[in-house]
């Protein structure tokens, strides 16, 4: 497996201004911060659905390269999320994925997103995505 | 109904930076469009899969809005979405969307994603909305 | 296109005992009804989640067949339904899907169910579905 | 917590003919077995979809009703499920699933679904259910 610092390089370019970093990286998982900055957050003092769609998506994303390599770009087919709470403005997400099935051409993981400290997660992403056939 | 100008002026604190722009908003019904820039995109010369979301949540909540009054701000609950083909990363995302339930406390609504001048869809969403139960 | 009729004899295989009839089958389009019996009810008078989720896969494959062929088995790989009403116990269920993209290895499509002679759907789904890739 | 043998005559009647049984039910969390028999069969020698989800859907409504009561009648909202793998034909369904979250008027759930005897989930599902406002 390669490292998390590699994976750090080719996420900058792959979810630019995102503020995601990845934490680790282990067998079918991977662990995701994202710093949230005024761009992800919403009047109401929360953070923003699609910063937590983003973030679910990066996590995902983050398991299939540690599995796959970083050579294989996997495309997102499907993501299914639920917003369970309001994250606090003032925390960062972070959130951990684990992928459930890792096929020839498709692979589905399943993602919490929590506020930083917390232990009730603020949502829950399920996410299909399929690979190159000639794989 | 409120102008649509009203509107944007509501999205442009809702979704700062999002770069979307409410066209038209109609009987539980919106249209918008998203200003590609570089924010947006991926490598590989495509529209990243979270603008797409937000593009769709940005939609469904402009309908929402247009039938329930500015007042009224729902709570996205869930989000699924379906990628089928890679939009062009030099077009603007353009989307429709409609409710298919409005009721007292829920709100469900689909959307259809497009890279502008092209009629097969790059992205189809489903979106459920919660509304204050004391509405 | 073959005919609907032999299409009724597919389905009384491959969804035994479901209570699903085509009805028509069109450009990448199918209507079907599941005439009810007791064993889609549920108590308080109306019908099982489960059997509005196997009309709308039941849809999806017939729009798929009539797309693709008899001899091509798609599989479901993802179905999201959202139940929007209860459905009536004294009526069939009916419903219309259409396919929202064919593509080589992947088909993705929505389906609206009623209660037979109402307007306002009583679920509304979307459905992926994997074809063999040597096709 | 009331009994696993009343949860299941409170099944029989939810659930007729679906073969569903409940093993047990912990806390926001529950065990049940679908009893395959033919008219849960495909040709191909594999389970239908629809009785996989009819048994997500009945796992998700086991914990509910054992976090909240008999009395209070769930009703689902939105089920979200992918399909991993061909189930056996020979082997019953196991499944389990937990709550993700319990809420005043909305419950959120996953589930996994197996083939008895084996590890890897044949299906994985992700309901929502609301409960009436006046709890």
């Amino acid at each position: 497996m390669f490292s998390t610092q590699r994976l750090n390089t080719f996420f900058s370019e792959m979810f630019p201004e995102s503020g995601v970093v990845v934490e680790s990286v282990g067998t079918r998982s991977a662990r995701m911060r994202m710093c949230i900055s005024r761009r992800h957050l919403r009047p109401g003092e929360t953070v923003s659905g699609p910063a937590m769609m983003e973030l679910a998506d990066a996590l995902l994303h983050a398991a299939i390269l540690g599995e796959l390599g970083l050579e294989w770009e996997a495309v997102t087919t499907n993501l299914n999320i639920n917003f369970l709470r309001s994250p606090l403005s003032n925390k960062d997400l972070v959130g951990h994925c684990s992928l459930i099935k890792v096929g020839r051409t498709q692979i589905v993981g399943e993602a919490n997103i929590y506020s930083d400290g917390f232990s009730e997660p603020v949502a829950h992403a399920v996410g299909t995505y399929a690979i190159p056939v000639e794989r």
